[in-house]
């Protein structure tokens, strides 16, 4: 087997690639929602493919690690942090399929208004993704520090959005199951935020040592 | 240091142990909702707190475990696999904890209608944490793929769900928030049941050594 510094920087770059195709398919999925375009809710189905194999190969490259390398001390919890990483990922990628099935049913209908919360709301959520995984690969506690305070921003979002479209359900009962699909959307892209905040947390825990979940009260 | 297989049976239970608090914080965050009582939306608030403090517990004594005992081939997959369980468990409780947000708010104003699918849907979530723990402790393969055929019912529920409390929101408008309401917390009780299966597919990853995520249909 290789060095351990080489494993470790391979299986980074792995997590990296990963975080590409969640962040792209994120912007397609809102995409699809936006141009009501069969051909960009494709290229998400068809990305999630491929992140679901980047997910089991990662694992698996992290668990060798630990088996044959018997890493300690920092390079344990990089590798430790790799894992809960690589899951947050995956997640955000079954995610952003929600997405992409909202918007289809969404596109056989007329719409129900212009868009312009949730736009704004992915736009944030793809930024939280980036930037926790630069926190995470350049170990800067800053960056990771300033991805958990968006955070509330999204939350301010999701009620504006939910809000906006009560009172549309209220007005005209026939768009209804449009505005709950709108609902919805908005909650899949607030956990994709949450799923980087956890990634956030997994950079501060790396460079600092210490566990901040449970505690980003003390952080702000 | 004690001996491994000591320090492997205090690990699962401590996980145990948060299962059965999560599982009690669901219950009750349930029954918050049906029978309108603060109390028990007080304790799942409470016990949140030990859930949480026992998800750090967890992380901190799997990686002591990585870094002491350098363990191999099966256990290292036991510890690897307890380190995603207890991710998964930590965020039912949060989930819990957004049901009892809801309830909270659904206390205030006349309930919508009886409410006869959610609890049927949350006894299920329920057995299926409880199913799956026990198929991860047992490695019990056969109960680990009966908690992912579960998932289907689930589904079916949500979607019930969905389709008669819109119906009420286009018979009457002033219940739409409340409607609303009740839509997310069946979507946290499907994310409850999701997480279950999480943990059902990590049992099967321990007993056959076989990645069964993203292979859901050829296990039916």
């Amino acid at each position: 087997m290789r060095h351990l510094q080489q494993e470790l920087d391979g299986l980074q770059g792995k997590l990296l690639e990963m975080g590409g195709l969640v962040e792209s398919s994120i912007h397609l999925s809102v995409l699809a929602l936006i141009e009501r375009s069969q051909r960009y809710a494709d290229e998400v189905m068809q990305t999630e493919a491929r992140i679901n194999a980047l997910e089991m190969e990662n694992d698996e490259r992290a668990i060798r690690l630990l088996a044959l390398q018997q890493p300690l001390a920092r390079d344990l919890r990089f590798i430790t942090a790799t894992i809960k990483i690589n899951s947050d990922l995956e997640r955000m990628g079954d995610l952003a399929i929600n997405i992409v099935q909202r918007a289809l049913d969404l596109m056989r209908v007329p719409p129900v208004k212009p868009l312009i919360d949730i736009p704004r709301m992915a736009e944030l959520a793809e930024s939280m993704v980036r930037k926790s995984l630069d926190a995470f690969v350049r170990r800067d506690a800053n960056l990771a520090r300033a991805v958990l305070l968006e955070d509330d921003a999204v939350d301010n979002l999701r009620t504006a959005i939910r809000d906006e479209l009560i009172a549309h359900m209220q007005k005209d009962t026939s768009v209804v199951p449009q505005a709950l699909d709108l609902i919805l959307i908005s909650r899949h892209l607030e956990r994709i935020a949450d799923h980087a905040t956890n990634i956030a947390e997994d950079a501060l825990f790396l460079v600092k040592g210490i566990d901040v979940r449970h505690h980003q009260a003390e952080q702000s």
